[in-house]
C-alpha cells in the first residue's frame, strides 16, 4: 500500500484528554479516532490490527468446534427480567422507545443465546453444541479512562458451550484453556491463568491476565504459576502451593472462562431428552475474549519512547519501505517485488523529509523496516531492521540489492 | 460439514407471528432466529449467507478504492445536533444514561465520519478519499413486518467519498453506479436504476430497486430502462424518454447512491487547502447497500412452494449430499472426495427417513444436490440436480460412480 493513497495522519503530540498510554499512542499513530469518552472509531490502520486479532481468535476457536453466529445488540427487557439481571447488571445501557418498548444494549449474550439454543436443542443428539460470535458489546462504564482497555463500546468474541452434564462441560473447559493459551501465544501476550470468582453458580472461574501497570485488576501470583485475583483473595500472603511470598501486580483481563452450569438453563428451561427419554437440564460454559482490549493491551506491552512496536502476527503491515532523496525508482522496484511476494508492505512514497518519515515509522511500529538510501546503493547494503534486534531477512538482501542496481 | 455436527433445526410450519415470506422461510429453514419484532439472530446457515454477500460487496468496493474502517454504534447527541438531525431524523433510537449522557444509535454515519475525516484531510493531497464500513445500523421502524427486508437492527455497507470539487464527485458517482451493477449481478439480483429524491442538497439520487411484490416502494418504470420512485413522480403516466405508458411495480431498495455535495461539510467545516493555498469545502458522496436486506430480497425472489433456492454465489454450501439406506459407506467416500476438492458441502448423515431429508433439502435450498441411493449404484447413475434445471456437473459423475463402486 502506498502511504500517499492510505489515510494516515500522525500527531506529534498526544491528545490532552487521554490519560491511557494505549489511547495516546493509537491516536497519535492514526489507528483510532476518539468520538467520545470510551467510544472510538477504528481507522484503516487500526481495523487491520483488529482483523488480524479476530482471525487468530477465530482460527483457534474453530479448532475446538466453535460455530459462528451473530446475535443482536438490542435485547428486549423481558429476556433480562427472566434472569433477574435487568435491575442488577452493572453498567447496562437501557433504551425506552416512543412506543414504550424497552431494550438493553447487549453487554453479554446469555439472555439471548439460551432461548436461541432452546430452538436448536431437543435431544442428546444435538449436544454438545458450541456457538460463538464476534459482536460489539456495550457497558456504561462510570469511568472510561483506560482507552480501548475499557471502552463503553467494544468488540468481544463470546463462545457459549452446551453440554449433557457437568463432566462434559469440565472437559471442554480444559480444552478452551488450551485454545486460549494458543491464542495468547500467537498474539505475543504472556498471560497468567488466574483464579477468579465463579459467581453464585460455580466455585471458580479463570481469567487470562496480562501483567502491566495499565491494568485495573490486582493479581497475587507466584513463580510456581499460581495466580489469584485480589477480588477473591483473603489475607493470603503466601502461595498455597509452595509457600513462597506472593507478588502483587496490576493486570489486564484479556480473556475469561466460566462454568455457568445450569444458571441460565434454569430460568429459560433449557432442557434436552437424554438417551433414556428423560428430560435433563443443559449444562453451559461461557468463554470471552476482548478483541479491542487485546489491541490496547498489546500497545501497553509493546512500545518504547518513540511509539508502538507491533508483534508481527497482528501488525497492520509486515514491512515499512522508506526511500530517500533521488532514488525513488529503486524503491519502486523493491515495492513491486515485495508485492509480488505477497508481503504486506506500507511504502512511504511521500515527498517529505527523511526525519519525518523515520519518526512516523517509529510511531506506527510496523515490525520490519526497509530503508533505501544513497548509502544503501553505494555500499550494496540494505538496512532491514526489526527495532531492538539485529538485522532480519525479510526478502533476500541480495535480491534487493540486485533490484536496486538494475 | 456433517449435518449431525451443524445446528440446523427446520420447522414444518411457518411461525404464526411472521407475515413476510422471507422471514417465514428463513426461520423455517433455520437461517435466522427471531428475538423481537424487526430483530433477528443469524444462525450458522444464515451467517454463511451474510458473509458471502459481504465478501462480494467488499471485493467490488475495494476495486473502486474503498478503504475499510469501523465507526461506533453510540453517537453523541452533539454530533446530531450539529446537523440539526437530532430532532428531525425519523426513527432515531435515543438513549439517556444515568449520568445524563445522550446518544443516538447510529442509523447512518454522516455525523460521525465528517468530523473523523476532518482529522484525516488537510490539503488537496489527501483527496480524493473513499472510506467504507460494514456496521450494524438501528432504526426504530414503527412497523417492522417485512422480516429482514426492514429490520430495526440491520447490517449495512456504507461508503463515503470525499472530493475536491463537484466534477470529481460526479465522476466517482458514475464509477459507483458501475460497481453496484457488478455487485447486484454477482448476487443474481436484477435491479432497476431508479431516480429518487436528492433531498434538499441534490437534484436527484439513485436507488437500486429489485421489483418484487414484497417491496414497500412503488416504482414507475418503462422497458427502455427509465425508472422513477413514486415519491418524486407527479402525474406522469408516460415515459419521458419514449412516451410509452409507464408500468407500476413494488420494489425493494437494495442500494442507494447520493451526492451529498457540501451538506455535511458545511456544519462540520470540513475544508481543505487547494493547490493555490486557498481554503475550499470538501464535496461528499454517500453510497449504501443493505446487507441483511439483500439476503431477504434474494429469498423473496428465489423460492418455490418447497422452500428457498439460493443462487450459487451466496448459498451457504454449494452442494447438499444425501445418502439413503445401507449405502452410507458410499456417501462417506463421496463426501471425502468433495471435501478434497474444496467443494463446500453439507452432508446429511442423519439417521432419518428419505422423505425428511429431501424435505429439508428442498427447504434449505442449497443449489446442487447429490443423491446417493441403491438405485444410483445399480444403475450407475448419480442424481445431481439443480432445482428446476437439467443435470449439472459438479464433480465428474463418472468419478462419483467410480468412488461408489470401489
Amino acid at each position: 500500500m502506498r502511504f500517499s493513497n492510505f489515510p494516515i495522519k500522525t500527531l506529534r503530540e498526544a491528545p490532552k484528554d487521554e490519560q491511557a498510554l494505549n489511547a495516546k499512542l493509537l491516536i497519535r499513530a492514526s489507528f483510532i479516532d476518539k468520538l467520545a469518552s470510551g467510544i472510538y472509531s477504528f481507522l484503516p490502520l487500526g481495523l487491520k490490527v483488529l482483523k488480524n486479532i479476530e482471525n487468530i481468535v477465530i482460527e483457534e476457536i474453530e479448532k475446538i468446534n466453535g460455530i459462528e453466529i451473530l446475535m443482536p445488540v438490542l435485547h428486549p427487557k423481558e429476556n433480562w427480567e427472566q434472569t433477574g439481571r435487568w435491575e442488577t447488571f452493572d453498567a447496562l445501557y437501557k433504551i425506552k422507545t416512543k412506543n414504550n418498548s424497552e431494550y438493553a444494549l447487549g453487554p453479554t449474550h446469555e439472555e439471548i443465546i439460551v432461548p436461541l439454543a432452546k430452538n436448536l436443542i431437543s435431544s442428546y443428539r444435538c449436544l454438545p453444541l458450541y456457538l460463538y460470535q464476534i459482536q460489539t458489546k456495550f457497558r456504561n462504564e462510570p469511568r472510561a479512562k483506560s482507552g480501548i482497555l475499557r471502552g463503553r463500546e467494544f468488540l468481544m468474541k463470546d463462545l457459549y458451550s452446551f453440554h449433557k452434564d457437568s463432566d462434559e462441560l469440565e472437559k471442554y473447559y480444559d480444552k478452551v484453556k488450551i485454545a486460549y493459551k494458543n491464542i495468547f501465544e500467537r498474539l505475543n501476550l504472556k498471560t497468567l491463568l488466574t483464579e477468579a470468582s465463579g459467581g453464585t453458580f460455580s466455585k471458580l472461574s479463570h481469567e487470562f491476565q496480562v501483567l502491566t501497570k495499565a491494568g485495573e485488576d490486582i493479581i497475587f501470583h507466584c513463580d510456581c504459576g499460581f495466580a489469584r485475583n485480589k477480588e477473591i483473595i483473603k489475607d493470603v500472603k503466601r502461595c498455597p502451593n509452595c509457600n513462597n511470598k506472593l507478588k502483587e501486580s496490576s493486570g489486564v483481563e484479556v480473556g475469561n472462562i466460566f462454568k455457568l452450569n445450569t444458571k441460565y438453563s434454569d430460568p429459560f428451561k433449557l432442557n434436552f431428552t437424554n438417551e433414556k427419554g428423560e428430560q435433563k437440564q443443559v449444562y453451559m460454559g461461557c468463554f470471552g475474549i476482548g478483541i479491542t482490549r487485546i489491541m490496547g493491551t498489546i500497545v501497553e506491552v509493546y512500545n518504547d519512547e518513540k511509539g508502538i512496536i507491533w508483534p508481527e502476527t497482528v501488525a497492520p503491515f509486515k514491512a515499512h519501505l522508506i526511500a530517500f532523496g533521488n532514488i525513488i525508482s529503486h524503491a519502486e522496484k523493491v515495492y513491486n517485488e515485495l508485492k509480488k511476494q505477497n508481503i504486506r508492505v506500507l511504502y512511504d512514497d511521500r515527498k517529505i523529509s527523511i526525519g519525518e518519515k523515520l519518526a512516523d515509522s517509529d510511531l506506527i511500529g510496523i515490525p520490519y523496516r526497509i530503508i533505501i538510501s544513497e548509502k544503501t546503493i553505494t555500499q550494496s547494503k540494505v538496512e532491514l531492521k526489526k527495532r531492538g534486534e539485529d538485522r532480519v531477512e525479510l526478502i533476500k538482501i541480495k535480491k534487493l540489492i540486485y533490484l536496486m542496481k538494475k
